[in-house]
């Protein structure tokens, strides 16, 4: 090799960009490949969704805060989280673990509980995986499949202009949480004798340790009869999935900072560590709540839903990608978020 | 945890075993769950099937000597390779990779170089991943999906008493050239002068590095209306996946030395380690090869194909299960494979 790029360089979406541009898809079967939540896989009538995520110890979690129930939940769940994106149905997963010799098999069985516990919650059968030993360190692969009706799935890319762009739950909270369980950490590590203090914290750190995916508006979407015209979920952190859609979809939009989802709870603790709000709504992350966009027709079917905001609009590319914030300032939404890379 | 227990007591099959013996399906498009070589999924008219892998540096392979064009090519071919032990058509993956920043671009690129090789050569999509940044080594987890007709798809559970015993290929070629480069690493590694002597080993260091999947095999199946009644890949080893059959089946066999499939380079390369090639066909593991059972009618449908051997037959449980030696003897078989948490 002559040359070294850095991967840093490119980040993480630069670099799947990079790996999979020449893709062409074989089977006709591959309805949707690389670039979504998921792949669409066509069988007949119905068509399958795929999806995997891979979660690395000291880069995606930390055991000394993690109690490894919650982490065999949330590795489901943000899998799960990837189906629901699609407009689809997680039906089965699979899991894979590599466990160093540090791990007893009580603390296996602990991680599997929340596995099996995600399973029951959302209907989804395990059906496979892979078990091995690592040298160092605990790393999770799970695959998640889910089904969705023919050409009922729904990419990130076909967002248009004039169309509402909205958001489930709310934003931020998952963030707020890190940062309370990393303070604890460091007080630990530098006092062991001085207790944790997380009292009243219990949302905050509930978002971040154990994440639901949106069953719910998955369900309020059929039960309304309602199909978004694009949708992704917010794990890298609510900037940074916008710019995705107006990118995918060569759009762009105006979001409005008075209508970000903001959780009582949460503006309460990010006041705590002197940190706006509105910063950890768009560039936290982990929130695990779904990013779509709905003709503007569409509307009256979401009034009535209270775990729905309208956060602003699609707009014509030339218009840019801008936040208004409370004080009628306008702002380019940058991607603050998380590059796996630096 | 009162109670710590050793993950290496349990063994990996062990643990899988423990770690889903409670699972109910509760999808009925789930077909066949955890215990095979993948996963079995109903889709109206054809079944999907799902497996993965989870392959780690230090654990899987070594970079030492395993070039990363191979490394992405042998990580799809072991995903393939169950697909195929199903009796089905891999049609789509997913790849993930944990990478450190140790990994340029370029090293990225030969890795995918080589994804796209094997998908390429198998008709296969890559429909998906996630890439993230690993503390260390080198991770890669994938997913295979493929499709069989309904109800054609071939467990391990079901060897009938009196079937036949099956394998393709030649087996041991893996382990002897896994052999020669920890040998060639060692000698580096004490003296890095000295030039690797692997010269007239390309045979078993072949075998090692750029495995292929039974496509062949399958489709001769196709060609000669043949299902096999219970199949696998062999992976940890012949003597290992026999037992696998055997216990998943609640029968016996009888395997007779003389019949084992084996190389003349793989024999002349074992007796320069002064090793039985019989020990490595039996133990030596990642041969990627099938091994399955079919009824004693269907006998004449292989006699035409040399890349078949019958090695022994399927019998009654209370007789055991057992290796006829060139000698005579009697040996019952043993797993000597490898078990990952020792």
């Amino acid at each position: 090799m002559d040359h070294r790029t850095e991967i840093a360089d490119l980040g993480e979406f630069g670099l799947i960009e990079h790996l999979t541009q020449n893709i062409e898809l074989q089977n006709a079967s591959s309805v949707l490949g690389v670039g979504d939540d998921a792949a669409v896989i066509d069988h007949f009538g119905k068509q399958t969704v795929v999806t995997t995520d891979l979660l690395l110890e000291g880069v995606h979690f930390d055991l000394a805060y993690t109690p490894l129930r919650h982490l065999g939940y949330k590795s489901v769940i943000v899998n799960l989280s990837d189906v629901y994106a699609m407009n689809a149905t997680p039906t089965q997963i699979t899991v894979s673990i590599g466990i160093s010799n540090r791990f007893s098999l009580e603390a296996i069985d602990e991680f599997y509980e929340g596995v099996y516990a995600a399973c029951d919650k959302y209907g989804v059968d395990l059906v496979g995986g892979d078990t091995c030993s690592s040298q160092k360190g605990f790393i999770i692969s799970v695959t998640a499949i889910g089904e969705v009706a023919t050409d009922k799935f729904v990419k990130r890319s076909t967002a248009q202009i004039g169309d509402l762009l909205c958001c489930s739950g709310d934003l931020g909270a998952a963030y707020v949480g890190l940062l309370f369980l990393e303070r604890e950490k460091q007080i630990y590590l530098e006092s062991p004798q001085v207790q944790p203090d997380l009292e009243g914290e219990q949302y905050v750190i509930g978002r971040l340790l154990k994440p639901e995916a949106q069953k719910n508006t998955i369900d309020f979407f059929e039960a309304s009869k309602l199909i978004p015209t694009a949708m992704m979920d917010v794990s890298d952190g609510l900037s940074s999935e916008i710019l995705h859609i107006c990118k995918q979809s060569g759009v762009g939009c105006t979001v409005y900072e008075e209508k970000l989802p903001i959780h009582e709870e949460m503006k309460r603790a990010a006041f705590k560590f002197e940190i706006d709000p509105t910063a950890c709504a768009l560039s936290g992350g982990e929130d695990y709540e779904l990013l779509f966009t709905i003709a503007q027709n569409d509307y009256d079917k979401l009034v009535l839903n209270e775990q729905i905001s309208v956060i602003g609009h699609i707009t014509d590319p030339v218009e840019g990608r801008h936040i208004v914030t409370k004080g009628g300032n306008k702002h380019a939404i940058t991607a603050q978020g998380w590059n796996a890379f630096k």
